[in-house]
């Protein structure tokens, strides 16, 4: 981990204190520049203390419990065991709990310093709309949600709503086939290092529980699980003997140690499975599919759904924020924005208002394969059946005819709908639809979303989305090849890139590269036209 | 090249002939699936004599000169040296001359059958709107281009219109700093080899004649360049020096040589220089750049505007298709969609108007950077002022921050550009901005620039595009693992991504892969759900 600031040059950890609350330290990534416009630009920053060149990690021990007195103060909540909180007796510990009764959390504030990354100081005029009250509003409306379970005080919050930057998940387990605990702890340092907003475990294969243990005591950001794949294995992996008190009890375990959101797929009736075997592809999701299983064999509706208000009880004692999973989502353009996906969203929405009632905070799950034109359709039904509660997306990939480059037909997929409104886009990496992604795959994955969720953001006008653009193309044009490796998304690629053609420092400071040369470059040429009309004088 | 059938698998090459002109035979890239829809799926096929095993190629010699009876065959033109044609004194050679007199030409018989890829027969019931007749109308109302220098008789003929596939461009080109005339050639085969439309030669560096003329009589595709990048180097490469004499010379040569199309930035007038001067990165375009000096330091109107009839007249004896360059578009977010980059819009369409009343076939070059909100614009305006000749853009890249990532942040807009109804996308690579691509960056922007004009395909509703993502999703489900990689766009990465973690020839029929593992593969619970409903009993 101590080449961080080898892979993020001119790099420092800043923390930005509240006003609201002067105890809270919102870390960012701040860049030093030579751009006589600003000479520093602080970066939104998911990498925790392992950005932080001042601190050590111990895995073994876990990182610091920022939340912990932030938790202990509001005095709602109880030691059950050990290090185990859970909600006093008829208490609600939810972010939305708190903001429909009026009340700014230091994990709101914490928020609005995050989102706005300072620009609204270095650049005067420009007033952000995103403040603290603002951020509690969009809760209290279920806009948005803050994931943050009061059994993982380590996570610095964060928020997913559509008026918000838009975020990305990176997904890491262990399937029976590959991988490790330490692999995958490893994945998920990897996957924030290069901007991971929150990471889901979703292992399959061996020593579920202390893999998630591992990944929970050292993640800076929001965990996200689905707990039937914990529950089938319990199971002995026959869909048809799993029962709502495995599954229930899978809920409290989990919750006790801290996941911050659960995919739960109680949207898929039993009505609607005949819907989706005619089908192209059948049912993709994983969840979807082990539940269809089990409706199929008992002929019985989906005890997800029947028991859907026992689950966001549990949920609302600990906050753990639901994810309300597609699990008929299309595999395949052929079954895009069919009868069976706009079926199950439909239930989502009397889910979502089911999970309003009870003071818990959701979030919709959406496709999977779509054709670009039938993107905006999938936004506009699922703000409309869905009241507007935030919208979580697998891509959507554009097409299915090039597998090994599935990061990148998703990628398209994915800018698009975040632009619409979705306000988290979760990552599809190289490796889809081949085999489990290694660490280089992570790496490519994340990045292609950043990039993804970023030119969301400047097209639907956040705030904050634009400086870090101009500022780099201000180093591009003035030939300050450092401040431009600095300011990119994967600094260290941007160099060995360059460098490959032209290595060394005195190419640094160089007016041209290896694309065109020094006679053809254009910036050079269009630099030296506007010094001649300054001037009056060509320098050749 | 020998190693072509390994990196497309189950694959041999086919030809179609034609039957208004039972002489024409067009390639395809015939898959042979085991898929009881369809046994076999002809793609597309850029490859030319590359990609037929019973083909060789000795470059010294060049390939096959399909088109030569063809040109012959009209009687309109002369040798005015060994190998080189022109139009007869006063003829007009372009495929727009011929279509706006109602004649069909081989030309556009071979393209409406390529277009098809035998779609409307094998799948039946699904007439097809692009016949011969089609294709001529559209080249006649100049809605599309069919690019085809008459000294470049090697060419497969091919279409560039929105109401066709949305074709795709590779840049090649030695600049002063890299590579050799071997490399360029092994790069234009390579580009391809993996799917692209059309290649430009952007060599500004040595040997520029010879390098080109290596790579045209090689070519199954169209070459274009940018002539004055060579009048440049002949001038001593001080722009203040170049003359419409020096100009003219160099296009007659290339002309000569067989180049099928030609970027001009005619459209940058001296009036413009001063918006673009304002912007944060100026003008980003060589040719555009080259051309503002000259204009500032003369003080004088661009003489490509001056002479842009001089230019048509030559380009007619030939067929030489016109890019109108697009000399001020955005190389940045902040100046997308400005003043400066419509001024020069207008006067493209302009020039348009000239080029069609001499029977020049046109298409108009676009950006750029350009963020999502503000592409359709982009289209909107270019199909308004230039009266729907076809759009040809590079990207947009919609955010500026990713370099090294550029082939994705430009993905994203140029398939959204494409379903828009733009007719060719320039592909960007993963060196954008850092330094000349190498064999990897140009296989990596081809593919992902395929699958950019595929996404485009499937929103617009090309008529053959869906069938493809079809049989593969149908592969994927059924676990036919061999057919799914050989209707990849890069079969070679698919198998190469699946057997890191399960190698050998028993996981090819496996019913999972190692991202989920056996248990958790939804796609096969899926199939036993359905037998379960159409047997009655359970396979586990």
């Amino acid at each position: 981990m101590n080449n961080f600031f080898k892979q993020f040059p001119r790099s420092r950890k800043i923390y930005v204190s509240g006003k609201i609350f002067p105890d809270i330290k919102v870390g960012m990534r701040e860049v030093k520049l030579d751009d006589p416009i600003c000479n520093v630009l602080p970066i939104y920053d998911t990498s925790g203390p392992y950005g932080d060149e001042e601190k050590f990690v111990d895995v073994h021990k876990g990182i610091e419990r920022i939340r912990e007195a932030w938790i202990e103060d509001r005095k709602d909540t109880e030691k059950v065991r050990t290090e185990v909180v859970h909600a006093k007796k008829g208490k609600n510990v939810s972010q939305m709990y708190y903001a429909k009764r009026g009340v700014i959390t230091r994990e709101m504030e914490y928020i609005a310093i995050r989102e706005n990354q300072r620009m609204d100081e270095l650049f005067k005029g420009k007033g952000s709309p995103i403040t603290a009250e603002f951020v509690r509003k969009e809760v209290a409306d279920g806009h948005a949600i803050i994931p943050g379970n009061i059994n993982h005080p380590e996570c610095e919050p964060m928020i997913i709503g559509r008026n918000f930057l838009t975020k990305i998940n990176s997904n890491i387990g262990n399937s029976a086939i590959s991988s490790s605990i330490e692999e995958e702890v490893e994945k998920m340092v990897w996957s924030v290092r290069w901007g991971a907003d929150t990471v889901m475990d979703l292992s399959t294969g061996k020593d579920i529980h202390e893999t998630r243990e591992w990944i929970l005591r050292n993640s800076p950001v929001p965990i996200g699980t689905v707990p039937i794949y914990q529950a089938l294995e319990k199971v002995g992996g026959i869909a048809e003997n799993l029962t709502w008190e495995v599954f229930r009890d899978t809920l409290i375990e989990q919750a006790e140690q801290g996941v911050d959101y659960f995919t739960i797929h109680a949207g898929l009736l039993l009505r609607m499975i005949p819907l989706a075997l005619r089908r192209t592809t059948g049912i993709v999701s994983r969840g979807g599919s082990i539940i269809a299983r089990w409706c199929m064999v008992h002929n019985r509706e989906n005890f997800l759904y029947t028991h859907f208000a026992d689950i966001c009880d549990i949920l609302a004692e600990y906050d753990v924020g639901i994810s309300l999973g597609d699990g008929l989502r299309p595999g395949s353009i052929a079954d895009a924005n069919d009868a069976a996906q706009f079926a199950e969203l439909d239930t989502l929405g009397e889910l979502t208002e089911i999970a309003w009632k009870k003071e818990v905070q959701a979030i919709i799950e959406g496709p999977g394969h779509v054709p670009m034109h039938k993107i905006l359709e999938n936004m506009e039904r699922q703000v409309e059946k869905c009241h507007a509660a935030p919208f979580y997306t697998l891509g959507p990939l554009t097409t299915d005819i090039a597998p090994g480059y599935d990061h990148i037909t998703s990628a398209i997929g994915a800018a698009m709908i975040g632009w619409y409104g979705t306000a988290m886009l979760c990552y599809v990496t190289p490796k889809e639809h081949l085999g489990l992604p290694d660490k280089n795959d992570v790496r490519e994955g994340v990045v292609t979303y950043k990039l993804a969720a970023h030119a969301a953001d400047l097209a639907k006008g956040h705030f904050a989305a634009h400086f870090r653009d101009d500022a780099l193309s201000r180093a591009r044009f003035d030939f300050r090849w450092n401040d431009q490796f600095a300011l990119a998304l994967d600094p260290e690629r941007a160099m060995e890139f360059h460098d490959e053609t032209l290595p060394g420092n005195g190419a640094k400071e160089s007016h041209f590269c290896s694309m065109c040369g020094p006679k053809f470059c254009s910036m050079r040429i269009s630099r030296d036209i506007r010094e001649f009309v300054e001037k009056g004088k060509l320098d050749v």
